[in-house]
């Protein structure tokens, strides 16, 4: 009998975006975010790493289709983030703070609703080769 | 007291493969596995990654001697899979389709009778850059 | 005044191959290629990098739009050798060895004529890891 | 409702060290550790990623402010071990072997002090790309 | 005798940023520039190599000290653009279009003047993985 | 006709080392090379690329075999330097300081005598991510 297998796909998105809470004063935000708080914005390569785990089927192999996976990511994440400034030209991120922590946790409800409820989904984001984060942990 | 201590061993193979499920028809097989399908192959640079969990010897700081773990990936996956066509060249792979989800799941198999059954054993297989697995989840 | 610039545009295919000299005994090509030889073929994750080298356009900055480059690269060179026996499915290495030299030199002589005649082009190809090539050099 | 969230910090140190048990002879310790053994030492650049699970802060965002993680990493750990002979110059290795396996852990062991009580805590340490470990599995 | 050497250094900066040309109109930036002409920007980790070519110092073996080159490059190139809007935080790039072309024109200028004048110098620069230019070429 | 073409070879050693010039007092070498004079030594992931060029055979399409090549530095290099104390196990570095760049020449110098003086040679070497040094340039 097989054991789960988990699938990963990785793609790439490059945004702006800065770190604030407007709950916080503009000192409060850049003591706490520092020069992440910058008025008019930083970015990045973000690396997004979508892992799918679940049993590959019998007849295809596949745990599920990468490239039905890969158009997924494409159409309704990178569509919206890519290339965007992600407090300023999106919806999610008008009221949360773009931390690594939160874009991941944003992906993952976004493509949570168009993935097979057998399937578990976690969702890896690199901001830069030195910070990352996986949601759910 | 100790943890656990997981333990990780990368090595590389290339081989040519195509998708392919006899069982379905040619159109079947184009339409599943699209450019995977092509009937006269095509290949990759397979990215192998064992992962053996266990606790560090008292004597040795060893979870295992991953030299030891080297070779035994050479003489029993390497030497088999290594500049071979998965599809006509391997006993493993006639009746089976060569997705990464299978590889993994075959290596696994391969390693696991040769491993201490007091160690817990992982297989992660990157296919290209962007596709891996793990097996198992 | 400004210097030439090079600017680079990667991209990526994945192709089986074998090295086989038609003009060479099997026992010859089996001494000259060793493992490449293989009869059934094996295969890589090429990794393509196209360095074009002018003056940047006052206007735009650039010295070639890289999604003009990489729309040519993926029309003439991915379409034709992307998931491909190389071999077998290219009119290119009917009768030439697909050494990473020589794929090099052939993917040059493709995208030479699509290229301003006024900028210099280099192919490199990164057939492993650990084997990569430069054509010119 | 958030779920806990996995956030990861890497960072770098170079070190000398060699393999060997003060309770097994010269020859023992040559049989079991090989090239690894050599008696002037030899080194790596260690490659360490820090993960801190847990739950992301309503307010900021953050499960774990990487700014603090990263200067408690450099304080703590790299002032410690990097430029540094393992085996001579540091409390830790006085009298424990240097593996990698050991190694995760004495870090895991001067972190763990310094990080709250309410966050996971795993050490992943790259000896090289081949090589690396994670403490605890 | 020995021959000129090359070292290199590699740095890293986070930034937003737009493509647009102010004597164009909107239409014609939208058409020229695409995606990378997006109103509120768009972002990138940057990967930065400078390249120094000379003879090595006969006491200390050193073309150049690495220290002080990554201190300059911090000094001069980072705490200008990391964590900044190139459009609108620096002088630099108020009446420059910022393409990775004029970008790594702009640090080669910046950095050309505190290098000594025996030591070539070439900027390398990484806009994402899949482009990068070299000025001069 | 065809163009020369450069190949690359990729390779790894493991080496302690530490930056000391004899003719140096001890806080001269101190000032000069920080924490590089470690006493005990530190250590590098030494990362060898081997660059040639040449024209490509008729027959095999090769510059060089890689295999030919790659054993060559193996037998020449590695089997020198890997896992060895450079300043203190090798004849080549006795009197030499093992900077970057005197390593890569020192290289340069061994493999220059066995390989065909109708091919132009280069060493790449990196001592870290950030740091590394072509001999000659």
């Amino acid at each position: 009998m097989k054991n789960k297998t988990a699938v990963f796909r990785r793609e790439h998105f490059n945004s702006a975006h800065r770190l604030n809470n407007p709950a916080f004063t503009a000192e409060e935000n850049l003591k706490m975010f520092g020069k992440c708080n910058n008025d008019n914005y930083h970015g990045h390569n973000y690396e997004l790493v979508v892992k799918v785990i679940g049993y590959p089927d019998e007849q295809t192999g596949y745990v599920m289709d990468m490239k039905i996976l890969s158009d997924l990511i494409k159409k309704e994440v990178l569509h919206k983030f890519d290339h965007r400034n992600l407090n300023l030209d999106t919806e999610e991120f008008k009221n949360l703070n773009p931390t690594a922590e939160n874009i991941a946790m944003v992906i993952w409800n976004i493509l949570r609703k168009d993935i097979d409820k057998e399937l578990e989904l976690y969702v890896i984001l690199h901001e830069t080769d030195n910070n990352y984060v996986q949601y759910p942990a």
